[in-house]
């Protein structure tokens, strides 16, 4: 009963072998059709979590999911803001696990930070594809974390891009996003601007910030393309929003998971009617939603676990046909599955005496 | 960034090295110490999970734990009730992991298995040393499957135990009792008994079945003594117990975890009003609940996080003194937290262009 580890190291072996720009047209492919195909036999409750503030701000969620026909993905998703500071880690430090639905057994383990990203780029690549003007050419990036990087990996992968525009409030983040893009070869080189001059140019814009809660939003409703794509990726707690009212008031706005959406994400600041398809819903219905390029439009992403399946699923394919990743039985399974004490030497034996010898008195005596 | 892997080899290492029996008395005494001392800085919520009918009976459950002090563990258990003759494996399988509530880092991912029946087999010993009668010398088991083999553990290490009578609805599992406990050396031989007899014999009776939902009780009120103490262990899903509600009406109840107890455990069955001390409570109080030991008394265990934190913790402390367990790297983590790309092969190195020449086309071009 063997778990697949899937280190680091492992997937740095299959991103390699496969490429970046393959992994993420892949992922956005498989992602559309498990939002057009797999929904139905999908059980996802809105992810729960710790928060606290000691001893550091942070939050520590689950994200589970379950496909009927037989297996359980949950992640683990850390999100530590003084995590880049204080210990050189990303903000959002991931793990997920795929059990067996059959038997409970841990089928895999693997990092869940970078499938975090991809993940995340992915979804708001297919939001883009369906909801951004024909032509778009102008990405504005607010925020330039981790997050932004596979933001602009997706976006390039689905729009033609001519100019990057980019802002962050932290200076260095900013003036280091061109050298972190320069392995995607996009051939052009982000320029940082003024947040005004980003949000007056951009066609489509991302935002992926560590904004506290009660601090939004991260850009004005000013001088906005009237056909301008948003896409919200940094709401993902109650109170965190980063999208102005006055923009969500007259735009299109499609959750990626409507139910945590309005918990966490740019929903929050909307009353429910105002609240459009969601991402699946858009996809299944692409010609009816045609309009919507010419208007104002908002993708509300807070992080669908079903995502995170299919990341998952799509890393594993690879890493299977390439042979990569180490295979360790971790559950405690004897031959007898009533006895779980099986092949431990009896009580009296060497191990045991030697060690009756050395304990400590018991608290109560174990009888005859 | 390295997370220990606790594999099952190494966890028998473990087992080999210390002794079941100073294990399970260790097991008994940090528990005690942590419900005294830990329950103020612990965070438990009412655990969650998936259960279904396809492709199997079963139901996967996360049981998290957040200690203020900066760890969450989280346990991951499936039931899977024909696990044993369909693969040879035990209806409980258990997966735990244990990550640091500063970064999100993952530390450990060990075997929840063996630990389930260990923590549970301690709580009881808990609760009986307690709640049962001074001078209590007969044991009943009600199932005889894998955790009845670690309640009799538990249990021969508070009492002094003279009889064990033991009854299973399933032939095998009942004959092939005494071969599985012989390694606890306890110098008596378990007594398959019809369950009229265990019921007027037992001081002490432990129930661990796999009783379906809306089938219990596993044992009537008839000629139970007046001063029995059950240890009710299977009950664990909404519908699911095994103690007679005439014996409830007129026992002290103890849960191990109220509000996961009124949900799934023999709570289900009574008022709230009904409802005594926790486990924690009765530990803090235990010379006003004295009398208890003359009364008839039930403690209703559902399993409580805690209980897997302690069992994880003390196995942890084991193996890093005997220098037992792996280490490896998980965590997608570069020299740059914000860069989740660095190092990787830029796109137009020759490993890319083989894998563009192999590609189909992509569905968007990706710009300049």
């Amino acid at each position: 009963m063997e778990t697949l580890i899937l280190t680091a190291a492992d997937l740095r072996g299959v991103v390699t072998e496969v490429g970046l720009d393959r992994l993420m047209d892949e992922l956005i492919e498989r992602l559309e059709n498990a939002l057009l195909e797999r929904t139905a036999t999908l059980e996802v409750p809105a992810r729960d979590g710790f928060s606290y503030h000691s001893p550091e701000p942070g939050l520590l969620e689950w994200m589970p999911c379950h496909d009927v026909l037989g297996r359980v993905t949950c992640k683990f998703v850390g999100y530590h803001p003084r995590n880049p500071e204080a210990r050189g880690l990303p903000t959002i430090l991931s793990t997920i696990g795929c059990w067996d639905a059959t038997s409970g057994h841990l089928r895999v383990i693997a990092d869940g930070t970078l499938l975090t990203a991809l993940r995340t780029g992915a979804a708001s690549a297919i939001a883009t594809r369906l909801l951004a003007r024909e032509g778009a050419v102008t990405l504005g990036l607010v925020g330039c974390g981790a997050q932004a990087v596979s933001q602009l990996h997706g976006l390039s992968r689905v729009v033609e891009l001519r100019r990057v525009l980019i802002h962050d409030i932290d200076p260095r983040a900013a003036s280091s996003f061109a050298h972190r893009v320069a392995p995607l070869g996009l051939h052009l080189r982000p320029e940082v601007v003024p947040l005004d001059e980003l949000v007056r140019e951009a066609d489509v814009i991302s935002t992926q910030t560590t904004v506290e809660v009660d601090h939004g939003p991260v850009f004005p409703d000013r001088n906005l393309r009237p056909w301008v794509h948003v896409n919200a990726v940094g709401s993902d707690f109650p109170g965190k929003t980063e999208v102005p009212v006055t923009l969500l008031d007259r735009a299109l706005i499609c959750p990626d998971f409507r139910a945590q959406a309005i918990r966490e994400g740019e929903c929050q600041q909307v009353a429910a009617e105002r609240i459009g398809p969601s991402l699946a819903d858009l996809v299944c219905a692409r010609e009816k939603m045609a309009h919507a390029r010419a208007e104002p439009t908002v993708f509300d992403s807070t992080g669908w676990a079903l995502e995170d399946d299919v990341a998952l699923e799509l890393v594993l394919s690879h890493a299977k046909a390439l042979g990569i990743g180490a295979r360790v039985e971790i559950e405690w399974a004897s031959e007898d599955p009533r006895d779980p004490y099986a092949g431990l030497p009896p009580r009296g034996t060497a191990v045991e005496a030697k060690q009756r010898a050395l304990d400590i008195a018991p608290r109560a005596a174990s009888g005859m």
